[in-house]
């Protein structure tokens, strides 16, 4: 790996095998009393959706953790386009957008369906997770992590539960 | 309705149309520090379960809230007997287990299913929820509200989304 | 003692002593669509009170769980008597009502104060913990822990921030 | 400022005035299983501390709700640099940092103190706030609300509860 600069390793991603779409019934207790979804929720719903799309492609965090390298949220940003209400179904595009030495970014588009059928965008957002082992210590991405973020989705229909 | 007493009306119900299941992917931000899910989280988990108890048999939120009924939970107990963990699929039974002229009663189980495939029980509880009007007070329930309370499940395999 | 089987050791309880008392901003997030807080915040309003019960008789979570010992939620129960609303400050009373050889039990009772200057009782409610290892293995309850749970606030003025 | 169009109106802001600090206990189910605060729960710090803000300079949610002015967070963005843990005592420093025809902008640094007494940056961030009517419409941005954001605080002391 001598060739690689020691930190800003980029690597090429396959749009049509970066990702996966979860779909989220609002809870009530996620609404606020301005009777919408209450900003902070959107994190959860990242969340769920950045899970989802590892779990899809073999990878459960007990998998990772058990190995020494967590991903923490290092960056996080949302921008709020039309609110969601208690019992909406949403829908969360997350796709892998970037793969540094050290770090991940995932970007989400979070869209309900109107009554014509058409989506709705809601929110759109964006995460950067570093790679770091159990002390927190910044860890360069393992080689079977990388391998994992290149993978499309495995069981894109066996996963209804998000 | 003169033979009633005011308050104590009992309705007869059918443990074998009363019934509901939910499934719920276990969220990180649901976790605590003690690595298992927070036991704030199952109130939650109990309430995903009731709407969608509501939402099987025809009901939702805006429904009933634009008719000027709410259902508010009065009262609410957990006994937690195992925890769930990050990424487990936890199954919520619940059951309308009672009702009277001003309040009823829904009752929950909340299992995951071990390696071999048994269940395993994680916490039990019950909410009280009492039938109010948009401005809080107590509200007799009404005709079209017990119907919906004795009615089976209209459309289980449809709301895959819980 | 002698005719009680042993895991059921009860400890008299000095009710001068073993009350606490916490005051809360309710937070923007903490409400729901019904523009009050919403019931699963009471069980977190409950923990920062017991929190600082612990607190203020010297313990930290930091000095038990690094001894290996644990009070894990076992059961818990509320009753809603009035709502709260968003920017109230509200009082959380807390005290310790029980202690068994393997458990103890925390009384709650939240209130605002109205206009006239009275208490407005908002809920009240209760929670029992077990006391468990590392391994969630059910533990006797060590002395110095009795010890602790017997004690008078040590610092109460010292502790504004909950 | 005649060059710019009637909607981009900038105001001076006096940094000496724009700027309040509240103090948050971290809660038990702000944490997950890694054992620090979740990412989520800094937009919660940030709008407790936004809401305090507000408050200092004599703004209440209720006041502005009902004359149907609204200011619902459009933007948000979290940097996190080092993780928070239970039983921590965070500070929240929250300024004014811009403020146009139809929106402003908060900024805000969390930090904790270590044991030599010094500041740790645990995460800075913004937010942006629309300012919109009842219906969610964007709304130029009234006089006396302006007015508000101007002033300094006026009872810092009287409000230790955030």
């Amino acid at each position: 790996m001598a060739e690689r600069p020691p930190v800003v390793m980029r690597v090429a991603i396959d749009p049509s095998r970066s990702t996966s779409r979860i779909e989220i019934r609002v809870r009530f207790g996620e609404t606020d009393l301005m009777g919408i979804v209450h900003h902070a929720s959107y994190l959860s719903y990242f969340e769920a959706a950045r899970v989802a799309w590892l779990r899809r492609r073999g990878v459960t965090y007990a998998t990772w953790a058990a190995r020494g390298w967590h991903l923490p949220v290092v960056e996080a940003s949302v921008r709020y386009r039309a609110p969601a209400r208690f019992e909406d179904v949403v829908f969360v595009d997350v796709a892998l957008a970037d793969v540094r030495s050290h770090s991940l970014r995932f970007v989400y588009d979070v869209t309900r369906t109107d009554v014509d059928g058409k989506p709705v965008s809601l929110a759109v957002g964006e995460t950067r997770l570093a790679c770091v082992d159990a002390a927190h210590k910044l860890l360069r991405m393992p080689e079977p992590l990388l391998e994992v973020l290149m993978r499309a989705e495995l069981v894109s229909s066996g996963d209804a539960v998000c």
